[in-house]
């Protein structure tokens, strides 16, 4: 199927490149359509991979994958144009991390509101699902990279868009435990995951990490 | 040994009955020292506990446990003295968890600072060590409650204070893995973790859960 993948960053390219693996037809979409980093992954990746802007990827995309920096994420898909979000999915793995005081960074948005919550507010159209955000890119799209159970979390208002991206996180990315934490105001949570996840890296010297919920209740490989 | 713990909710009372069954000599301290509440603790307990105000639990003790409200914890120490408090050790459990707006409740201070924090600034003689904050208070005496390996989360700015406050937290609550995340800014990393901690809740339907982190690089019951 059509992808538009938004964001050429490491974690845009990353799931692009999974995608064409997989043998969707994929269009990274960026703010320099053109540009060498965006050519480059487009000419490496064969023929269903193609670049253009944010509004040609958003266009092209039956499901969209939001891979912008967070803190840009709101301009970004505004430049995508809400015609073109509209009524599709949105996969947002963005983390609105702030790096302007420098290292680590804090968060842009958190507590009271989220970026996956502020997405939806302004494009309520669009069905903003929220994933992948609290794992490292190679590990979003190659879970085995984390040894034995481990978990990720999905949120969003949409049910019918949950079971798509459930379906794309198990049977796509290899996923076996997606957790479903409600609606997407559960963003805060997995958002502000970030600085725990920055000191665990911060411990473990390995971005292949990841947390698994434990609970008298669960099964293994549930 | 003599402890103070500050605070008779359910936290508290957790701790300090935890402290009693190990043979410790427990004072539980609270703002209405007297209270029916605190006089029930004290009675039920035996010989080895006795209740006072903040100030009378915080003279006692040797070590501390602040097991106040987290929005309240700055006033409750304050009360506690500065002086009983000086070159002590001091386990801050408490969480900045504001209820003001309803539920769920959002923090009271977080991201760019933390209630960790904020207790360690003000009161710079006393050796701050954060953790069990990210569990049930059931859990953190009786760790088994949950099946398997999982983490408790410990940070501070003394590592002799942190060393010790490892050896209770495996000695006498019997947690088997102890992940110390560096100073004591890791606390907002920790106090950041009550949004998932909640939803978490939610799915689960159990108090009795804890998160495991999962890498190549640890091996299991480490």
């Amino acid at each position: 199927m059509k992808i538009g993948v938004l964001g050429t960053g490491m974690v845009g390219s990353t799931i692009a490149t999974k995608l064409i693996a997989l043998g969707q037809e994929v269009m990274l979409g960026s703010r320099s359509p053109g540009s060498e980093k965006a050519a480059a992954w487009a000419q490496a990746n064969g023929a269903n991979a193609s670049q253009g802007s944010y509004a040609q990827a958003a266009r092209f995309g039956e499901i969209l994958f939001n891979c912008t920096q967070g803190t840009a994420s709101i301009e970004a898909l505004q430049s995508a144009g809400a015609e073109n979000l509209k009524a599709k999915i949105l996969i947002d793995i963005a983390n609105p991390l702030d790096f302007s005081r420098g290292a680590p960074p804090t968060l842009s948005i958190c507590n009271t509101d989220s970026l996956g919550e502020r997405i939806q507010r302004t494009f309520p159209e669009t069905k903003v699902v929220k994933t992948l955000n609290t794992v490292n890119c190679e590990v979003m799209v190659n879970p085995t990279l984390v040894p034995g159970d481990h978990d990720i979390f999905l949120c969003g208002n949409d049910a019918g868009a949950k079971a798509r991206v459930t379906d794309i996180l198990k049977q796509w990315f290899g996923w076996r435990s997606v957790i479903d934490l409600g609606d997407i105001s559960a963003a805060r949570a997995t958002e502000q995951m970030m600085p725990i996840w920055l000191r665990l890296y911060g411990v473990l010297s390995t971005l292949h990490f990841n947390v698994r919920v434990v609970a008298a209740s669960r099964s293994s490989s549930q």
